[in-house]
């Protein structure tokens, strides 16, 4: 392996990100919170000069990368900069280590799981920083640095694939700098609309940037202490439509951009995502109406449900009601919606519905083989045949994901919390969504597990984004052995 | 599709059945049980009858069966045992016919859930064809079948393997005839000396018979309303280990019986089942050691968590403790052996072992592929290369099976109990448990659920008993349309 191409991309992240503290560090100053200005600037000090020696230590003799060298650049990048980027809030906010790692991991994770009780005590600093590392997080730190960093060899691919999520992850343009350059303008693009028809709701710019941020990146944190349950409708539908269109999948975005519409407008994928968020924002609408005071009438609970149903698919986890008190059909399909995710190639988390679409084409082939055992029979999706490579890593996929649940889950019952507690809390930072259900409910918060249970989670909400292979090699012996 | 011959073997299954209800019809007139031999002998009356017109009325043209045919006799088989199966209960109990069904499904598929508040209440006769359910269900009737009826020909090998768990049925010998007579020996040897047992520990014939009926299909129900509870600790060691003994697949057995011990010895999934087991038993002892006055000592949290670990892996669910008071970390625990379930070719439910040892190698090549794109490394299991029908096989079924679940749980919701209680009867019910946890739990009952969750209930653990594919394809539109 190429340990020190490794190392050394390792530390050209942390040197980005000491750049990215800045931007918090600026606004800290505009409200003259010097506290929070120094430690943003410590923090970045430290990653910068942390960054420089490594790059220093670890020249790279060849910038050849494969698909282990990939993986591992992402596992190791994202542990260095949650490890950093928990600085601010530990230096700035008393906050400690742990609690602080958890906040930052959900963050850049776009989970949005908090272990705060009082959201509103932070600094603005900090409050930007949390949802300044959704948008980061969103679309991918190594997607932005082979965008920006200039030497970096076409093989980086291999980076993004790893980084970005979902079966299938191929270049929209020749080469993958463009590649990523594109992603990246989409995602400003769409992130600046946002603002703006924010502002129209006059929200002002902090406001407008935080919930922004968090749309984008399907992250979740809020700033008020009852989530978005305080703002006006017009902000409400605003936040649905949006975080529903981060849920879909950029290259349609990017088809759109090269006017080849048609195309764009044929996925599967997107036709399964529109169906499934509108059949159940209908039936979710007509099950909580008149079941409580705010859901009296049927434009309430209509933007309830679809505000819930569009958070929750696209695992951003923004909450306007307790879903934790809504009947249980309603927390059926939000608990299903929490394993499936959105489309991939979103900065949405989850198991991703191609592969979902996927596996029941599988099933449909397994099921025509038990009849017709001699027949074969390709599957396709989104018009092109899934060869079977594709297929096995599919199926392969789902049975380590389901294995990574059950054991997140086995790890946290060692707490005190609740059987449903437990394994909503498991299901939920793993496939980066927010709240659970019981104590980590949508009102709740993280703060009472244990810092072993913490760190636990941490990992999860890591191992979940970066959909497990990237972590798993990295902490597994045989990686690392010399030949 | 031999239509004909499928109606006509679903006819004998009938046949057989009315024989097997005079059983219980015999013990309730030993009782003097008036009103339930009456209830047995229409019941059989019934079954006779209409099996004999439907073999009239379909005489099979030819005798040919394939894989298709040899699923569908078993889904309406099952179907059409668990139709007539439930009459005494019907008759002679005056329990409501939804109860009745999904208690007697509950018996067939060795379930184990009761919808019976008060089990104590029932005559002699219904409590024994309670546990003779499990039995008969335990190895499967159609293995029964293929065993004593003349004039099957060979291909009903395909009813076997639609009626055995597992990933993998092949013969054990080279008829198929024989393969069912050797499975049914083994069975029946072992059900007695367990019988032999349990008399030695004090119980009389009935009681024994039931108890031991009830381990040996691995079903679950008891004829106390606090379970095996009140049982002194040595009938609970012979269950717990027979429980175990039941879990091992019985062409381990078989090897045995022709002294190839060392083949027997060097099985992957038995030692996996034998290390889970002892692991979890060892875990959950300490953990509930002390936490109540009943696991005051050593020994009683010993055999209290042998028993439950025992019983749960096996998918029995018979208990001797509420384990939902148990802490998080048992209760994990036994939450995680519902999935698994015991060995392929047991009579245990669930996923079976042998498919979660091809996966867990399944994701281990996946890693290697990751890093290694270009190498190619063949799955072993058993000292044998796992093709790769039977690996896409398991991994379909793995998502089939949680799709499964997730539906289940979604059509349970619309009922009234928590979401404990839905998602593990969900879970319970379709890997043939019998318990779950919250108002389903051990010392609890499945009496408060609707008619239209009990009718989802019961398909479900057809569905998981049949390991879904014989019950999806009855159902499905597509295998009945004419060519």
């Amino acid at each position: 392996m190429n340990r020190r191409m490794v190392l050394s991309v390792t530390g050209k992240i942390l040197q980005v990100e000491a750049l990215l503290l800045l931007f918090p560090a600026v606004v800290a100053l505009c409200y003259s919170e010097f506290k929070s200005v120094f430690s943003f600037v410590a923090a970045s000090l430290a990653a910068f000069t942390v960054g420089i020696i490594i790059c220093l230590l670890f020249k790279p003799r060849s910038n050849v990368i494969y698909a282990r060298e990939g993986l591992i650049i992402v596992a190791l990048g994202w542990i260095a900069m949650s490890l950093f980027g928990c600085l601010p809030f530990v230096i700035g906010e008393n906050i400690s280590f742990v609690d602080a790692f958890f906040e930052t991991v959900s963050g850049f994770t776009t989970t949005g799981s908090s272990i705060l009780r009082n959201v509103e005590a932070l600094s603005h600093g900090a409050l930007l920083w949390r949802s300044f590392t959704h948008w980061i997080g969103g679309m991918g730190v190594l997607v932005f640095i082979t965008a920006i960093i200039p030497n970096m060899s076409d093989r980086s691919i291999h980076i993004i694939r790893a980084e970005m999520p979902g079966p299938i992850v191929g270049k929209l343009v020749p080469k993958v700098k463009d590649t990523s350059r594109v992603l990246y303008l989409i995602y400003v693009a769409m992130t600046l609309t946002e603002m703006v028809f924010l502002l129209f709701g006059g929200l002002d710019l902090f406001e407008s940037s935080i919930l922004s941020f968090g749309t984008a990146g399907t992250g979740g944190f809020a700033i008020r202490a009852d989530g978005i349950a305080s703002y006006p409708p017009y902000v409400q539908w605003v936040i649905t439509i949006f975080m529903f269109v981060f849920g879909i999948n950029f290259n349609l975005y990017y088809l759109c951009l090269i006017k080849r519409f048609t195309s764009a407008i044929k996925s599967e994928e997107l036709w399964t995502y529109i169906g499934m968020a509108f059949i159940a924002t209908g039936v979710i609408t007509a099950n909580i109406l008149g079941s409580a005071p705010e859901y009296a009438s049927f434009s309430d609970a209509l933007r309830h449900s679809a505000f819930q149903v569009s958070s929750i698919i696209t695992t951003t986890g923004y909450g306007t009601a307790d879903f934790n008190l809504w009947p249980q059909l309603s927390k059926a399909i939000l608990f299903i919606f929490m394993f499936t995710g959105a489309c991939a190639g979103s900065t949405a988390g989850g198991f991703k519905l191609s592969r979902v679409i996927i596996l029941f084409k599988t099933i449909k082939k397994e099921c025509q083989r038990l009849i017709h055992p001699r027949s074969i029979r390709t599957i396709k999706f989104e018009g092109k045949a899934v060869d079977t490579v594709t297929r096995h890593g599919v199926s392969a996929y789902l049975a380590i994901y389901m294995i990574c649940i059950l054991a997140v889950f086995l790890l946290l019952s060692f707490d005190k919390q609740s059987f449903e507690s437990n394994f909503s809390a498991a299901v939920s930072c793993f496939n980066n969504i927010g709240p659970g259900f019981d104590a980590i409910g949508p009102m709740g918060s993280f703060a009472d597990y244990s810092v072993f249970s913490k760190i636990v989670l941490s990992f999860a909400m890591l191992f979940g984004r970066l959909e497990i292979y990237p972590m798993l090699l990295t902490f597994s012996l045989g990686t690392w052995k010399r030949k």
